[in-house]
């Protein structure tokens, strides 16, 4: 009670007049204003746009709000903010004025129950009213953890929402869940309470100057960065935050998270993000840019277990077991670092490598976003000469510098070699060139370098641009779940992997350098034997199984691994095949199954001999070849946009002849026949590629079809039990043929009649699959862990 | 008569008795006997050949052979041979006696008239009866100047060929032909004389240790190199050749060849071919790695005028004065500097730019070839303790040092972070590691360098090999002519175009700098005004000439700056149609004058969005689509291999239905209309690119076509007055629904028709392409000088 008198006591005086009040009143709310975020970051953040704002026509109070009692919260916050402090570029009178109206404005709330959030709303309403002032919107600040989130949200939305004409903004802190299935859950809770405009989630690095003027950059320099923005200019990209300090006192969230969720996901790939995003027509419209990012995240190709390299320092172990209580015994997977290799599939950077690159415990504390731009010059003149000018062989770099290391300041660094930037002067100020130090091999001279007018800590950048309404600078919820959309496949299939241990600090030395090899990346240097896992083996460590199933080779192994089994088997098939006959005809089929081989052979088998392989189809949908059903759509998505088969040697079945599917008397059927006997030496295709349905098809040949299961090799129309139901289909006499015929089986989803398959006989009106044996060929079944042991 | 019998006494006692040379007797010949390259290497070569062969089992007579008469010939001869030298390595007793002998067993003859030549393979004869030798094989080393080859030739031919179970070898020295045109009729003529396995063209950086070793070497080392021998791998790979000397004294040869043919046309190639060839399976197959060097050839792209950069320098124009005795405002345009960018089609190595540059009055004097690997590293160390060790962040490159330069020996350099490679021990062995020497940015300790234990000389080398029968370290007819098909259509764009002047020697710092721009290379500075050409305007400076033909507007320049406006106004075109429509429907002619615009478009357009441009055929022959003379094969080769537009958006016309070609009854030319009708908003083309024959034919509508001319907007079955007859065309009206309708046409030979229909008005029955008129769109003419102006 006495708290409440104090507080009211406090505000009177610190109001202006409702007539200098004209833009209206806004209320902040810090949720958890007693925490470590708000002492060290928010509260600081909240006293500068005080001083900011104050002449702004708009007047303020700031509610910290926690779940203690009054009283003790109310001194623990006002501990704080006696100790807010004065910006260097203020004056110090003013300051002094400032803080002492800005802490008469300050009031503590405990939030606990429905009641306290509607008697917070009453007490805003009663002393605007009072006061006499109009309320233009409020601000509630979540610095609380995330399983708090649903419950707050629930209060403010039901009791705490200001009235018509006023807006709410509710800021949101990460983690926003821990993978792409709990995101979205939290996203649609969220979005029960709070609509899409109203939330901005916080990335810190979005509110860091040199992250934040990455597009700006971009955009001020578009005469200069047009032309070399682009695969044919860039090496490559890199994306890096490297930390001294290791998780010691906070492994309880560390041993959750680790550094892919706690960094790369967020941080680091927002940057990238600024880098490799198209930019927009209209630079201002929040709108557009995020609509820019949501398609360079569609550009990327998936992340596998061979996209990272992930280390641990090698006190993690330890520091979890004594602070989490763990057995002595206890081994954690945890990744303290990781070294992503993420490639596009756009135009602009297609083959353009970004690295992106974070750990703790390493050998420094530093930030940045690097571009390096390929040599594209000859120096005539011998390298003793040339070093005197700004030479063209000399690297050419742009860098992005967030903070710390050598240069010890946000910073933006440019070659002399490339060009002199265009930098707005009311912000960015030309450092002085400091010929003593180095920097990503060059000696700082080499480079225009510009760092900020005024230092501002991110996340008064970040109040200033909630104040504004600036949602650009926020992470939307599309932004989100497309972020994890991207990391959550790399985090499942590396959730047991266990990472490389270092000794941490300079003592790592090579141990951490990693390299890119065949399209994903591997460390440098082979695992020394002292720093082994104890614990030894990991489920990751199977090696593939080899046996028979139904009298035929069987290789059997973890999904990704089978697949890269599967994708050398056949490169081995092709290479050998046009050594033989100077062609390979291989024959594919649709479904989801082979779409991760497909990817697979796109990316990493970069010696297939595309050149002499005829694709040809084992099956198709009766849709047009554009049609997202299509078989050959997904072929082509996945696999022949990306490779260079000849124009003639890609067979599409004709379904789609005279502008009209599948229809019998265009005789598509017949038509795809003869082709295979011209082309095809005795219609025996060098390879077929089978997937199996749960219902034993096989190709598009079901139980109980009428044709293909036996008679002439040929090319029949056959009914699906499931849409569509028209298809096309290589017989299984054709089939039959075939030199080597491989059948690619995954999944749970199998287990049943892999189970039974592996019981029956040849039953092809049963189970088409039985029928499948080559009359002089060769069968492998390639069988995932999951379809053969369920 | 007196030389004749003191040669006869020599001979007598420097013979081995015949059961000593039981592998027969070799006659070697060197005509030219007094030149200055047979005063400088060949008689010291065949001094050598003496010494290592004296115990092979063969004996040998050294013919020399000018025109001179035999007093002053012989004279001037045995003033050489006094002069040879003992080479280091020899036991100077030895050498003293074999001397003696070797002097003993040569003889100098005029050789001028047939009567000569006849004389001489008598007195070989005579000499070998009458000392019991049987004869094993003849050397021909033509060291005389090419006009008189021929003449030689014929009486070599004639006159001295050996008799039948004795082999016939004639060694011949460059230039051979100055042009593809000149080399083959140099070529037709010596065959006329000689078998092609008789004939040894010389190169003498074949027998440079350095150069001779690369195809080993790759061999050699192929469980490291296979990996990465690969443009995944290879960033760059340099030839280079840099001299200190001029031209001087030597003009009047230079003024006829400049650098290229000098230098890069033969050696360079020649290094760059092994470097880039792929070995074949049996290293020690002449035949073998010659056809793999012709692939090799096959492989790379033509070279353009904007392939190259050509440099002269200052004081040559003086010294070709002086010399040849030319006017005082002489011009010359022979280059003495060449930079030029040599790219190959391979799966191996596209994308790889090769660099091949070689000058006169440069700054230091050196020759090399390098291969740059790209770095596929991330260090998480930072720079300071990453040096520290052999990183992978180094620059990784495999050196093969021809000689000269700051190691001043020939070497292979193979970076320790790549391999320690395997070296042939008996002949090179590891270099000591001279901490104070930087080669190509690195200390020298960063590298394994192995140089030859014993350093030999180019021509004693090639010497050993023509003696060995070794034809893989020469030159044959096909390699030779397939290196001047590339080469000359280079010589032939930029034979008149000013090269950049520069100062020479240390002077020209950066002003030979040149950088890969867009397919080609440019200089990297602006020309200096103080050394432009004072003769100004030179006629490759023409700018397009921009007015009417036809009532619509003209673009006119010399074919290949008018080829490069038509691809860039293409481009803007697509990308105007794509911002309006989302796609671009472009329709192209077949025949000959587009493959050069193909090949710009594939080559230099990078952001042309193929992703959105729909290609289709103005008009196709009646044959199947991989037959040579098919309009669609001739597109897909020159551009759609190398682009990536999407397989549904490639239209090739249907002449080939139901296994037959462009039958009435399937009906390809309707459902090729049908698919512009459903895919093509209005069945308006975005742009349509004609040509136009002598005849005034354009796209497959000739005069007094029956159909196609008038009437509906449709495809039509046309015939041709030319074989194949049958074709398929879009019709006129069709064509003139176009948005825009761009014709080229190039070359002397159509002068006539163009100047015709700049008279005429529209009569499509007899000039089809006068009825070109789009209804609502813009037509332009793209027509080159030579077809302008004649």
């Amino acid at each position: 009670m006495l708290g409440r008198v104090l507080c009211m006591v406090l505000f009177v005086g610190a109001f202006p007049s409702p007539a200098e009040a004209s833009q209206g009143h806004i209320s902040v709310v810090l949720l958890g204003a007693t925490g470590d975020l708000a002492k060290k970051y928010l509260w600081q953040g909240l006293f500068q746009l005080y001083m900011d704002q104050v002449s702004s026509g708009h007047s303020f109070t700031f509610h910290g709000a926690a779940l203690a009692a009054l009283e003790p919260g109310q001194r623990l916050m006002f501990d704080v903010l006696k100790k807010l402090s004065c910006p260097p570029d203020e004056a110090p009178d003013r300051c002094a004025v400032l803080k002492d109206q800005f802490l008469k404005l300050s009031q503590y709330h405990q939030l606990k129950t429905a009641e306290n959030y509607t008697a917070l709303s009453r007490e805003i309403e009663t002393l605007l009213r009072q006061e006499g002032l109009k309320e233009a919107g409020r601000i509630f600040y979540f610095s609380v953890p995330p399983f708090a989130y649903t419950e707050i949200a629930r209060h403010i939305n039901s009791s705490c929402r200001p009235p018509a004409g006023a807006w709410l903004r509710v800021v949101l802190e990460k983690p926003f869940g821990h993978d792409l299935q709990s995101a979205q859950q939290l996203a649609a809770e969220l979005a029960g309470f709070f609509r899409e405009e109203e939330m901005y989630r916080v990335d810190h690095y979005l509110g860091k100057q040199a992250v934040a003027h990455i597009l700006p950059f971009r955009d001020q320099n578009r005469q200069f960065l047009d032309p070399i923005w682009n695969r044919h200019h860039v090496e490559r990209v890199e994306v890096v935050l490297k930390e001294t300090v290791d998780a010691k006192g906070r492994t309880s969230f560390y041993e959750q998270y680790g550094v892919i969720r706690d960094v790369l996901q967020n941080h680091l790939t927002e940057a990238l993000m600024f880098l490799i995003m198209d930019l927009p027509a209209n630079m201002s419209s929040a709108h557009e840019v995020v609509q820019h990012k949501l398609q360079a995240f569609q550009s990327l190709w998936g992340l596998e277990r061979s996209s990272a390299v992930l280390g641990q320092y090698q006190a993690y172990d330890s520091q979890v077991q004594e602070e989490l209580q763990e057995a002595r015994g206890y081994v954690s997977t945890t990744p303290t670092f990781a070294g992503v290799l993420i490639c596009s599939n756009s135009l602009r950077w297609e083959g353009v490598p970004f690295l992106l690159t974070s750990g703790k415990a390493l050998d420094e504390r530093v930030g940045y976003a690097r571009v390096l731009f390929k040599n594209r010059a000859y120096c005539t003149q011998s390298g003793a000469l040339r070093d005197a000018g700004h030479s063209q062989c000399k690297p050419k770099q742009i860098i992005f510098h967030f903070g710390h290391g050598a240069l010890n300041t946000p910073a933006v660094l440019v070659s002399r070699n490339l060009f002199q930037p265009v930098m707005p002067k009311d912000s960015w100020k030309e450092a002085e060139a400091r010929s003593d130090l180095h920097v990503f091999g060059q000696p700082l001279s080499d480079f225009y370098m510009y760092s900020p007018v005024k230092e501002r800590d991110a996340y008064s950048v970040l109040i200033s641009h909630i104040y504004h309404g600036r949602k650009d600078f926020f992470i939307t919820t599309e932004n989100l779940l497309a972020s994890w959309a991207f990391w959550t496949p790399l985090l499942d299939s590396t959730s047991r992997q266990p990472p490389r241990l270092y000794p941490g600090g300079v003592e790592n030395q090579h141990l951490l350098d990693f390299e890119m090899v065949s399209g994903g990346v591997a460390f440098t240097l082979a695992e020394p034997a002292e720093l082994l896992n104890p614990s030894g083996q990991m489920p990751s460590d199977f090696r593939a199984i080899q046996s028979k199933f139904r009298q035929s080779p069987l290789v059997s192994a973890w999904a990704e691994d089978l697949i890269s089994q599967l994708a050398s088997d056949m490169e081995e098939a092709a290479v050998r095949s046009v050594a033989r006959s100077g062609q390979f005809h291989l024959a594919l089929s649709g479904g989801s199954s082979p779409v991760v081989l497909f990817q697979r052979l796109a990316r990493h088998h970069y010696s297939f001999p595309w050149k002499h392989t005829h694709v040809w189809l084992v099956d198709e949908r009766c849709v047009p070849l554009t049609d997202s059903e299509s078989n050959f759509l997904g072929l082509h998505r996945h696999l022949l946009q990306h490779v260079r088969v000849p124009y003639f040697n890609i067979h599409p079945m004709p379904v789609h002849l005279n502008r009209r599917l599948c229809v019998e008397e265009d005789r598509g059927a017949e038509l795809y026949a003869k082709d295979i006997v011209a082309l095809v030496a005795n219609a025996s295709f060098d390879l077929v590629l089978l997937g199996m349905g749960t219902d034993g098809h096989t190709a598009s040949l079901f139980p109980r079809a009428e044709n293909g299961l036996e008679g002439a090799p040929t090319v029949v129309l056959t009914e699906s039990p499931v849409k569509p139901h028209q298809r096309m289909s290589l017989s299984l006499p054709l089939i039959n043929r075939a030199r080597q015929v491989f059948v690619l089986v995954l999944g749970k989803g199998k287990h049943d009649i892999t189970t039974l398959l592996s019981r029956v006989g040849h039953e092809p009106r049963k189970w088409p699959i039985s029928g499948v044996s080559p009359s002089s060929g060769q069968l492998v079944w390639y069988v995932d862990y999951e379809a053969l042991l369920g």
